[in-house]
């Protein structure tokens, strides 16, 4: 295997599975060109009214093209109350299928059944983020071929410019139609927007939605256009509606994350970003939740109103749309039912997609637009690298999100993290995997202080003097090393199990195998 | 020359232009297969905020390449009260270039100093809908080139499909942001939907929109999303709304016009078709008007609601959406500010395009799913073929709009239109040009009775001794020539001026150039 340097100098292989990589050349190098994928032209309609219905999965794969090696994609707003992507592929499997590339938004615990699908062959690989035990098969070296991991923004170009061909979509929605037409805000199992599924509806050779919820036609709001999907396939239900809402959506109250979320607010509003008109992201996530509440408090107060928000949504969100706080709510996750019925409900929450939100490849996307965007970290260096995806035990546990997206479009990008978990610091002199270059990470909150990004002057010279504890990296890292000690580094093998994608398809890391 | 004969007997030319032609054969005959159109890549943002926004046409040209023969795009929404298409063609003249092909979805009357362009050379040729001298101009040979009218879902799949190309499109909107993400809803010069800019948005190199209304970031709706467009141009105004709403959306107060409406409903009714859940399409123009009117009154008598309805879109449909006798109004043009406010506010009032209502290459599209649709024409012949683009004169006159596509799709295609008109009589031998074959026709009302295609046996058994009157397209035409007469056939020369193209891109018909 050959290995060249990125500009991070990380290690890639020059090639993984016969297809050559690009290495990260920078958070904003990449200068387009070329063409997007061109999709089939779908067969002529016969005359006659359209019913794409069918009742059983045996049914479906009838009148599907199955073979070995075929990439199927599922999107992840079910979470992990999702039951399609274990069907789906335990009823593939049953058909005698392998090397089948599972191309998921992200799986979930509940999916870790996949494990043995992917010991006995069924499963080749995975494109796409893997939280649990999936990520710790990929880790240990159990898949056959390397996995890819994306952004969400990233995942939409790589579909979109073909780097990802998508076989067979697979598509959960809580109401969908005769004709195809579906949405995420109706039925028992509503999840809010499903946009991750966007780009596989528009580029996928065949595409399947599938639905606990059969609605008259026309399904209103058609989220995903019925002009698209192939097959309806009805089942009993897609998912437990009580999982479907992330575990992390319950505000903080460790006061560490309380007094994290807290110094983040003040200096969202010592560095002038807290003015009428600005936007902001925050996601879901305990300092994340407690740092929109405390905005929220300052916007009140001041009587400023935010133009938009990207969201992830939960009901602090929801708050603060329906106070007059925020214009626009756009959404492309609901991660509480309130979200899930603000989005149905109210005409200023409005369902995005990923393309529109995080992808690179078009004339902008809105994440440039944003003022301020609040993140968390696995790890961070003192090159203001940061890692969201493994562990420093090396294991590959979470996906990327949107994390890579808000971070290189915000104006200001705030990393908020304890500066140590479980005795194991989250200050590292390089992180483990980089997910996201120091170039585009403005400022590291902890509860020991808060450090600016030595390329950001303009940042530092508008909060110096205005009471807030200011650090250095170093500093910062010095101290919570002298308190937790640096723990040994995990045993990597050679083989790179896991590529990590930046947003414009170059290679930014690759995740190695850990060794027992 | 070489001319082929396609399946309805009319002669092709093999190529025209030096592009091979595809002869009808049949309106379901086509099967899809090959790749879409592969839009650019476009170029990769820089980090910052999106400001798009240019304030003067000499500014936005200055950024865009132009160069002679480049295809310019503009959609009709504006209709007759548009100001963008002609300011965009003088200002493009007065930059010296030559030989552009203007791609508007329609042309109308107000653009009738076009004709100018064309006699300069500015203009080579147009591809898509004249309504006007320009068509007068087509007709009469003034253009370098062959000019293609293609139907609204035909417009989507020649653009799709890459059989027209566009290098510039240009959306006149009455409402968009900094970022370019555009609505037909707010502002002054609100129009409704601007879903025919949609293909436009997706596959030209460069997309421009023109608004006369500037609004903050994000505009919701987003019905043009910002992310396919380079550039925003504001101006004073992009039209005048007093022009914009349709000439021929006040009901008809003509007896005969009445008439024909009221037979056409009461076959409706006697046909079986009013029955809960149907879904009808019936545009605008007086006729069609009256039918609406005249079938909302049986729907409430009946308690009957309709499942949805594809419009053009009056006050007359939003009146039977609020009185609850349809779910969903899917809405692609405006034809009454009524329209536009309902669009606006009421939810189950669905902005589409036509991709999703007329798109035959697509999995299905929205026009399959109607129980009855409702059209004019300008000829009928005893085949059942209907032309609606020119006039006996054999003058090119008007588009082919959804025509094609609500005709092909329904399961009932009612052909509504006097005997005759100014002595001219509608039912011919053979209609002049053919824009829809006999084999999507299925009934033809007159005042003087209702004529079913012997194809629909079925309709035939279901109306029969309920009263109406039944007559054969024969007797029909005999009894009107007998009182008009059969009017000269208009001398036309060998070159064929305009092509006329079924909805999957081959050729149904040509024009023939008009000698004085």
């Amino acid at each position: 295997m050959q290995w060249v340097e990125n500009a991070l100098g990380r290690k890639i292989p020059a090639e993984i599975d016969g297809r050559p990589l690009k290495p990260f050349r920078g958070a904003f190098q990449d200068q387009g060109g070329g063409r997007q994928a061109a999709p089939r032209v779908p067969l002529t309609t016969v005359p006659g009214r359209i019913d794409k219905v069918v009742r059983s999965w045996d049914e479906l794969w009838e009148r599907l093209p199955l073979r070995d090696g075929m990439t199927v994609s599922f999107h992840h707003h079910l979470r992990n109350g999702d039951f399609i992507v274990n069907e789906a592929m335990q009823r593939l499997a049953a058909r005698g299928l392998k090397d089948l590339v599972v191309a998921p938004s992200a799986l979930f615990p509940v999916h870790d059944g996949l494990v043995e699908l992917i010991k006995s062959g069924v499963i080749s690989h995975v494109e796409g983020s893997m939280n649990g035990q999936v990520g710790v098969a990929c880790s240990k070296g159990l898949m056959k071929k390397t996995a890819v991991l994306r952004s969400h923004g990233g995942r939409y170009r790589a579909i979109q410019d073909g780097d990802l061909k998508i076989d067979l979509a697979i598509i959960a929605a809580p109401a969908a139609d005769v004709f195809g037409n579906a949405n995420g805000v109706l039925g028992k199992s509503a999840f809010g927007p499903i946009g991750i599924a966007k780009a596989d509806s528009l580029y996928a050779e065949r595409v399947v939605v599938v639905t606990d919820n059969l609605v008259p036609f026309p399904c209103v709001p058609m989220s995903i256009s019925g002009l698209h999907v192939d097959h309806v396939l009805t089942v009993d239900t897609i998912g437990d509606p009580t999982k479907i809402v992330s575990g992390t959506t319950k505000i903080t109250r460790s006061p560490t994350q309380l007094q994290i979320a807290e110094l983040a607010a003040r200096f969202v509003e010592a560095a002038g970003i807290l003015r009428d008109g600005f936007s902001f992201q925050a996601g879901a996530g305990g300092i994340s939740l407690a740092f929109t509440k405390f905005l929220g408090e300052r916007m009140a107060e001041k009587k400023i109103k935010a133009s938009f928000v990207i969201g992830g949504t939960t009901q602090f969100l929801v708050d603060l749309l329906n106070r007059g706080l925020i214009d626009v709510v756009t959404d492309g996750q609901s991660f509480d039912l309130v979200a899930v019925q603000s989005l149905r409900d109210n005409p200023r929450h409005v369902e995005i997609d990923p393309f529109i939100s995080y992808c690179q490849h078009a004339r902008g996307c809105f994440a440039h637009m944003l003022d301020v965007a609040v993140l968390g970290a696995t790890e961070i260096d003192l090159d203001f690298n940061v890692n969201v995806n493994t562990h420093s035990d090396g294991l590959l546990l979470h996906g990327i999100g949107g994390f890579a997206d808000a971070a290189a479009g915000a104006g200001c990008t705030i990393i908020t993290a304890p500066s140590f978990r479980k005795r194991i610091p989250v200050l590292r002199e390089r992180v483990t995997t980089v997910t996201a270059p120091g170039e585009v990470i403005d400022v590291v909150v902890t509860e020991r202080g808060l450090a600016i990004n030595p390329r950001r002057q303009d940042l530092l010279e508008k909060v110096q003097g205005k009471g807030l504890p200011l650090v250095t990296l170093p500093q910062l890292m010095d101290q919570v090393h002298a308190l937790t000690g640096i723990p040994d580094s995990p045993r990597f093998g050679e083989r790179p199990v896991a590529v990590i994608e930046w947003r414009d398809g170059s290679v930014i890391d690759v995740v190695r195998q850990v060794l027992d």
